[in-house]
């Protein structure tokens, strides 16, 4: 699972103001939480679950208290000394880090061979340990009332969030988030221990652990060793403490034993871990906007973006390589959407949730009481995702004029003369002086991200879709700016953007630089025409901003309440629910399986050494090491190879229910042992964040077998294979 | 399976000098000679066949009496009234021979309700029934002794040969033909009677009956409808006849019955039809070349030529459809060859080679006879294929030279004049009386298919790769004409080119057909630079001619010999031998199987109606009639369901040995009853023609039940269904 770039983020996340409700929980669906796994025990049990699943929900016992995040990534201690194994993109930043043209580590992998031969991971690399989940939905809640604006409601919310916080980070080793749950029904308070010296002990070359690139990703068959290992220190206290040579190994309470017989065809998995985002409680309506509008129009604009960069850069050109980050992020979510809508064309969804409205319809309607509490819920939920889709047009165009280098850096620059005039408590999030140091990176970053051809290729493209837009959708001081009252004149609008990109002095690291500390009155007298630009629209822009905080507020007063009323639904009927995807961490369930893509084909649930042979061209996602290619030849498989299969098992298929944020997450059998990493799903499992498919919903793990087969053959890893705890 | 352009065979085949021989006939491989099937009769009946081998070897007989040739293809008679079912790529031409702007047939399909309502096939069509193979090897090679030269030995084995047709052909009925078997070692007579007046019946929309276009060619999972139905015409007298209204239906003795219960996974199947051509035979040496150097360079070559197509057309401009045709000629066998050197460069095939030429070398000097007879056959052949490499670069450039319009106008129009001064009988095929026709018809299609700037750019490539040469490998006139002996010189080159295409009158069609009356001084005494250039080399180029017929004698001499080595260790060991395709009626036997393509995927050997409906996208190759679609989607599958699959099979997998001239080849099940089409293979199966792979090889063929369900609910063709013999 390709994680994507900030910025592709960001403006995914502007259009996605839509998503899914699952009619009834899929065998093998569901993200649980861990004190919800008792109230399925019946279920786990029937999978093949040996634990009781009420060991499950201590945090700080086994297995739980092995499982930690890296922010983003999942990963787990696999010995008493602190080992932490992730996936190979999980450690991908540190291993760059610690390269060097002389040594390319992400080329050669590396391998320390005792603590002291470990290298610093990249700097700001965590690893957290969740010790205490609290309920504090009546805290978070407290003081808000009916009648309340939007903006009242959001600001209740984030005082009495941001007190929970101070409160629990008292004790400075710890990290907290009030995080919420069902859209705002419920706030649970994380305190997460917070290890701050990591540090890289192992991962295979790249050519083993990002064996077939960007090629392989989201697809099966699969024949990536997606792993690495780090390894927590802290002080000689035993306490989390900033880098230092005399810090010592962490020692866990508990650490997770390796299974060296793996797994088979059907045995039980279950993957813990910390899920990102999921959208499988949104409503019809915004299940049908997002698919039939959102995605097929950022698609489009996303397609025209990439055709604007191919059709001005050579292959290989400079040009070409400023633009490949953006070209890639573009083309990642092109490729993404593309999936999605497929899948959802081809699928049901649409159709499900209708159903699941208006059996939810009958069902509230046939009680007085549930008809008072949440006759409304739905209809005054889709009230306000209408008023959000009345300007997604020019959202979608404004938003991605977030590409545009100059007029980004301008509109933030300007934007920071105003925050700075406030207490530093006070300004807006990302303006404040521990910012600044990123704030300046990013104004940095631009030079080697920035060709002015492209750039304004860009811009007028997505002017000239904005300038189609109705009037009342405008905004009157970008109009006015380029005169676009009595429509688009193609040729003054070049001539006009020519002269902006010829004059603007923002193309320049130090000029951008030298304007983070001009005053408001400075920007309002300058003659560059991006800052003109900046200072013209700002009020506009902040309007907009304050009224989609508004909205923003309005919707999570309504959505807890349509929550409830699918809850209460869903127990009614007996059926348990879990909610929406959400950084915090996660229980899911499943078995080994393979399954089939389209008609007259099967996806076995294993691949094998030989696939490596198969695919192996020497060159580029598909190279191998010579080593490794000897050692398959030679089917040198030691006690890694599979009876079944006659091979070491590479990678393999899960029905469970995962999603970016689980990268890393250790895959463990029904006694809880460690059988692989979860890295990926496959290309039908994309639509996966909106609609759980059992048919076609398959995570991708790396088999324990395979990385123990690399470490004690390709890398010589001796050294950490004798500290895990491996079992027959 | 696609039918190369007549020009990608003409310059494929000079490249193929090259070939196969297999160590050990696999498990169903083989393309056995009718008469052979007693000899593998065990075989046959463990395969599961109930018929006795013997009645297969009858060619009048059931079944085999069924069987015919379109030329190029198979089919089979389903019933007393000469009703003939093929491929629909097979029908192709006639399909659009009766097309008109208003009806459409190819986009609508035809289904003709009684005989009046059948349409003429297009000009030419014949059908082939083969009724006697008489083996005739001591009288072609009467008359060849040791020490006659390679063009000797060539013309005695002419000239006997055509002495046997005229005999046989002496009954204006029958078309025969004297065919090589093993490189020359046996030769046998066909004498086939010949149907004239050919009748379209009926044919599916093309977006049933070429449902994935290109996309799916050669792939698999597939879901095309390739079939097409014909009927042979006689006179009313029962014989061959030319076209007339007053013809009748013929009457054969023998028809297939159709079995509606078609076949399951596993299920014994046969393939009676015309393969065309196959290298199985190859020796080590010439397999090393072709794979090695022969594809790689045409590949390569093809490539490049396709970029200067593209980088000088427009999408959809008139010169991007002047070259559509070329474009997809050259891009085709580009991705034949691609996969056959990726199956070579995966599998064994060249060390089974070795293998076996070792053995044979033991097993030949274990005996003095043997080695007496025997010893010299490999290194002879391979000593005369080391001559034919020895030239091969030059042959390259100067045979893709082939795709140069009006360089090859000017060539053949004189010799054409050369020609002319002989008499008629004595000319060299292709310039006599009865091709002037079609010689006049291949000038004019130069107008549709020549853009002189790709012409002249193709030139200037490929006179550059030319020029690179040793030396002795150029044409001292080709150089003198461009003045590359100093080396070439781009910027004259261009500037020669340049004048050359601008003073050259053959780029018109009335000009290239006044040329056909010139005679050979007017052609010397020309301005036109193109017919100074053909006139400048003819003598070189004709002593290359000469240089290769004499070649091709001199193989002919010594690759029987190592054929018969190859026999007789075959027989040696118990093994039994079968011929290398060559257009002649084949058997070959399997059973219904899927594969694995690669590690981690297993494709099923049925696909299904669902596929369609997955497929489908509305446009294209992937578009379907709405009729059929809300068919499948009310799941409306009357007698066609297969219980195993929940649905109709669309196309199923065999094992079966095919190739290109197997298209349309009746599928029989082990009563030899009708249970679908041959019509392509999967991808994995290109490298097939050289190397039958038991795990890869796999034939498609459409399922009957497919046939007669769309027959019977989309095309309502009821009155076919009726009038064959159909068998639960």
């Amino acid at each position: 699972m390709k994680k994507p770039s900030v910025l592709a983020l960001a403006l995914g996340a502007g259009l996605a103001l839509s998503g899914t409700i699952s009619g009834e929980v899929q065998a093998d669906e569901g993200m649980w939480q861990p004190h919800q796994l008792p109230g399925i025990a019946d279920k786990l049990k029937d999978a093949g679950l040996k634990l009781d699943p009420k060991d499950l929900t201590d945090l700080t016992g086994f297995p739980m208290g092995a499982i930690v995040s890296l922010g983003g990534c999942t990963a787990s201690f696999l010995s008493d000394k602190g080992l932490v194994a992730s996936n190979h993109h999980c450690v991908y930043g540190s291993i760059s880090y610690n390269s060097t043209e002389d040594n390319n580590l992400l080329k050669n992998g590396f391998l320390a061979k005792n603590y002291s031969e470990e290298l610093p991971a990249a700097p700001g690399s965590r690893i957290y340990v969740t010790e205490e989940i609290t309920e504090v939905t009546d805290k978070v809640t407290a003081g808000i009332v009916d009648g309340m604006s939007g903006s009242e409601r959001y600001d209740a919310v984030d005082k009495n969030s941001k007190a929970l916080v101070a409160e629990c980070e008292s004790d400075d080793r710890y990290r907290c988030s009030v995080v919420n749950f069902h859209g705002g029904l419920e706030y649970f308070l994380f305190k997460q221990l917070t290890i701050r010296d990591v540090r890289l002990v192992h991962a295979p070359a790249s050519s083993i652990g990002k064996f077939g690139g960007d090629t392989d990703n989201w697809m099966w068959p699969r024949h990536t060793g997606d792993y690495g290992f780090y390894r927590a220190y802290v002080g000689k206290d035993g306490q989390p403490a900033d880098y230092s040579e005399d810090n010592v190994p962490y020692e866990p309470k508990h650490h997770l034993k390796v299974s060296k017989a793996s797994v088979k065809d059907g045995d039980f998995l279950m993957v813990l871990g910390y899920p990102g985002r999921t959208n499988r409680y949104r409503t019809g309506l915004e299940v049908d906007n997002t698919f039939n509008w959102s995605y097929p129009n950022a698609k489009v604009l996303r397609e025209d973006l990439i055709n604007i960069i191919d059709t001005r850069t050579e292959p290989g050109s400079d040009e070409a390589l400023a633009y490949a980050s953006t070209r890639a992020g573009l083309a990642n979510y092109a490729k993404n959407f593309g999936s999605m809508i497929e899948s959802y064309n081809k699928g049901n969804l649409q159709a499900k949730k209708t159903e699941l409205e208006a059996n939810l319809a009958k069902w509230i309607s046939a009680d007085e009481d549930r008809l008072a509490r949440y006759g409304n819920a739905l209809n005054g939920l889709n009230d306000l995702i209408k008023q959000d889709m009345a300007t997604q047009e020019r959202d979608l165009y404004l938003s991605y004029m977030g590409y545009l280098s100059l007029k980004s850096a301008a509109e933030r620059l300007y934007r920071l003369s105003i925050e700075k005039t406030k207490a530093d408590a006070d300004r807006k999030r990302g303006y404040q002086e521990r910012d600044m140091a990123r704030f300046e990176q990013g104004l940095k970053r631009v030079e080697r991200r920035y060709v002015a051809d492209i750039d304004k290729a860009f811009f007028k493209h997505l002017l000239t879709q904005y300038a189609a837009l109705p009037q009342d959708q405008r905004l009157a001081s970008m109009d006015k700016f380029f005169g676009l009252n009595k429509g688009l004149n193609e040729a003054k609008l070049d001539k006009q953007l020519d002269k902006m990109y010829a004059k603007s002095e923002l193309g320049s690291f130090e000029a951008r630089k030298a304007w983070m500390e001009k005053s408001t009155a400075d920007f309002e007298k300058s003659k560059d025409p991006f800052i003109q630009l900046a200072v013209a629209t700002y009020a506009e822009r902040k309007a907009m901003e304050e009224a989609g905080e508004e909205l923003s507020g309005n919707i999570q007063a309504y959505r807890p309440k349509f929550m409830e009323a699918l809850i209460a639904y869903y127990k009614d009927n007996n059926l348990p629910v879990y909610a929406d995807a959400n950084s915090t961490l996660r229980v899911t369930y499943g078995n080994v399986k393979g399954y089939s893509p389209h008609d007259g084909a099967t996806m076995l649930p294993f691949t094998t050494l030989n696939g490596i042979i198969q695919k192996y061209t020497g060159e580029g996602e598909f190279d191998s090491p010579q080593k490794q290619l000897d050692l398959i030849k030679a089917k040198q498989y030691g006690p890694y190879v599979s009876k079944e299969l006659n091979s070491v098992p590479v990678n393999y298929l899960g029905t469970l229910d995962i999603t970016g944020g689980n990268s890393g997450s250790p895959t463990l059998n029904d006694k809880a042992e460690f059988v692989g990493l979860a890295f990926d799903g496959v290309y039908e499992s994309i639509i996966g964040d909106w609609d759980y498919d059992p048919e076609l919903n398959r995570s991708i793990h790396v088999d324990v077998k395979y990385m123990l087969w690399v470490m004690e053959y390709v890398d010589g890893a001796t050294n950490l294979i004798e500290e895990m705890d491996i079992v027959e």
